[in-house]
């Protein structure tokens, strides 16, 4: 199945050969939900953390986490990122408040940014739990996934 | 809420001050878990990445990423880790396989190794999108999450 | 001149053998101050830059440098750090406004963490003027040193 | 004040979308003076230090740190950095005498080197006081400040 | 003498000004080699590691540490490196085996690509090293050397 | 074969639980050499780097690779290092010159630094070559091995 193309003939992981690839302008968003209960939620919109905002610190974690990727995961290649933003929602769940956390990412280059903006999201995520976690540990971050890939050659990719 | 023990008088976050706390023997468990298709299951089982395993450079990855963690998030301590391993499962799902994740971690020291075991599921099982996104780019990671921990003053913690 | 300590005997630079000095709780205070204009100062204060907070981004930065400093600074020893917190303020110059930041790090370890905290404020100083030089580029960092350190066998120090 | 080119609507620091920007020659320099009393400065110069020599340290590091960049400022760009010199001038003070530093930087891309000058320069500085502080601990890094920039769509700017 | 390229008029390392330099193609193979006893041989041949392999573990390591490289040697420029394959082969040796590591780097940049391929092998070799050490310390890694460059001004390059 | 202790029972290289282990003095020494050409010893010894000395930057990042070593050979355990000193002979050999390199690592741990010195050592002789190898590019990395290790439950080791 030649489409794992991560892959030599011997069965160990290569990073993929891309000089002959365009270059073209990419964008990526992906999106992470983080699980809080209603007592953490009200702890945080009633100012008990002062005036201290987990999601500072989570956007900043997420964008230096971005730079990070091809330091983190093994075969990425490294990638000249021309542009990071995140969005954060919260929304009121069965059980407390869902927290929706989506990054956007867009470079030129020969290669997608999908990987930077999941790791983006998931640092952000694992950033905010750690913020928190010392008023709740039950915490849990849920669907992690790629919302939109642009450019390149493979074509445009929009979940579900 | 004094609990929000990462944040200081301001309302900036700080690295809270360990220096009082007691060295003890601690291990975290996290889990995450990662849905595929069947088809990307059956390419991967039938051998057609050849000998190639995506679980080997998914732990390799895993254990690299939780010796970060006090560089990837913000607020962490720096924490020497002392023992590292994942176990994979694979299960049948509604809509293909879950992969399922766990890593356990060690240590003894004045702070616990949570976020070290949460960034060594995550980042396996980015690192197993990563190795397989050319086949498949619709794979979810969904709950990522504490399972257990123990060792530390605030005592142990099970999840549910 | 054998204070010279971080030089071999050919003069090259040497890690120092710290293996038979004694695990003490050190403290070191670093301060750094940046100059900036009236023009800057009142931006920030009347929150032109909306909700934002530069002495958010500035903390983090320094926070997350100290953690790095034994891979900065060539020849400084790792260091497991066991608290960083910082303070700032702003006073009245002849100029503008002076910024004044200071980071406290605390450690218990064979040597001391003053390289620690004066990376923490010069690092806290550089995203400081970063985060606002769209606004103003003639910031000027005006004096960084070490405030006080103590612990170990060198005693204490306190500047001037 | 949309000068505050760093933040986004919410008040989160994001990282600046260069993408829509040329690619152009840049070049920056800075400085940073660091104080030192003349029992050091005689030391050094006597060759106290045998052949060792400060400046050679600190060289290396104010490099090494200029290609780090973007993983010590958080919102910095990632920039593939074409050349790094520096220059070191001993000037007698009146209290001593006065090393001043200057780091020269170039690169082609689609924004400045300021930072990556900035940072060459105040590692430089804290490297040094490494290297020498088992001799004087009252050495003060004082001025630090970006002297010129070329290149971009802002213009060039010098400093005063 | 001018070819000493890495050296200011004072004696001092400085980054190579590389901005006039054409950007072309460039590729580098670079080699180590790795004696083992037959003892070691056998183990890992006969699956005494059961299904472990530890040519996979150096390799994703070789790839890692090729992304590394100017975060390793201390005057090289950053590369955004295009793709990294390695072969591995064990040959009868008169003492028992050797294994023969070749790596393989692609980018299309105004440098070469020659100290990656270097980092490259050699952490491979380490990371080999490092995997059985538990059965056999007495390993020696042998001759690492570039085997060819292409591309670039300085013209080809073959070993031998 | 339980020797093979980084592996575990599915094959997969974990990081071996060392928390039952005692905290011992440790030591390690390892050895690298680079064979260069009489042109290259030549222009070296008679100054025409002028007063540059790639010894000095060779041992720089000798020493700071050695505190990355954890974060190089996957499955190393972060460890905190207490003394680095290297020493380098030159000897005149059949075609040339040999420039020999040592380094001695010291800490006190639960395991030992046998990797950190191979590290070190492998690192300073890429660094040297890549300062010379405007000069002569047919330079050979020959024997690298751990001289000796002391310390730890293994027992000491000594090369041959």
């Amino acid at each position: 199945m030649s489409d794992f193309t991560h892959w030599n003939e011997e069965g160990r992981p290569k990073m993929v050969d891309i000089s002959q690839k365009d270059v073209t302008t990419r964008t990526a968003i992906a999106q992470s939900t983080i699980a809080l209960s209603t007592k953490l939620y009200d702890a945080i919109q009633n100012g008990l953390i002062k005036k201290g905002d987990p999601l500072q610190v989570a956007q900043i974690a997420g964008i230096m986490a971005a730079k990070k990727t091809a330091d983190i995961i093994p075969m990425c290649h490294p990638i000249i990122l021309q542009g990071i933003d995140f969005t954060f929602n919260y929304q009121k769940s069965e059980n407390g408040y869902d927290l929706i956390i989506q990054a956007t990412i867009k470079c030129s280059g020969k290669t997608g940014v999908e990987m930077e903006a999941l790791t983006a999201v998931s640092v952000a995520a694992l950033t905010f739990y750690d913020m928190c976690k010392a008023v709740d540990k039950t915490m849990v971050i849920k669907e992690t996934f790629l919302v939109q890939k642009t450019g390149g050659k493979s074509g445009d990719f929009f979940h579900k």
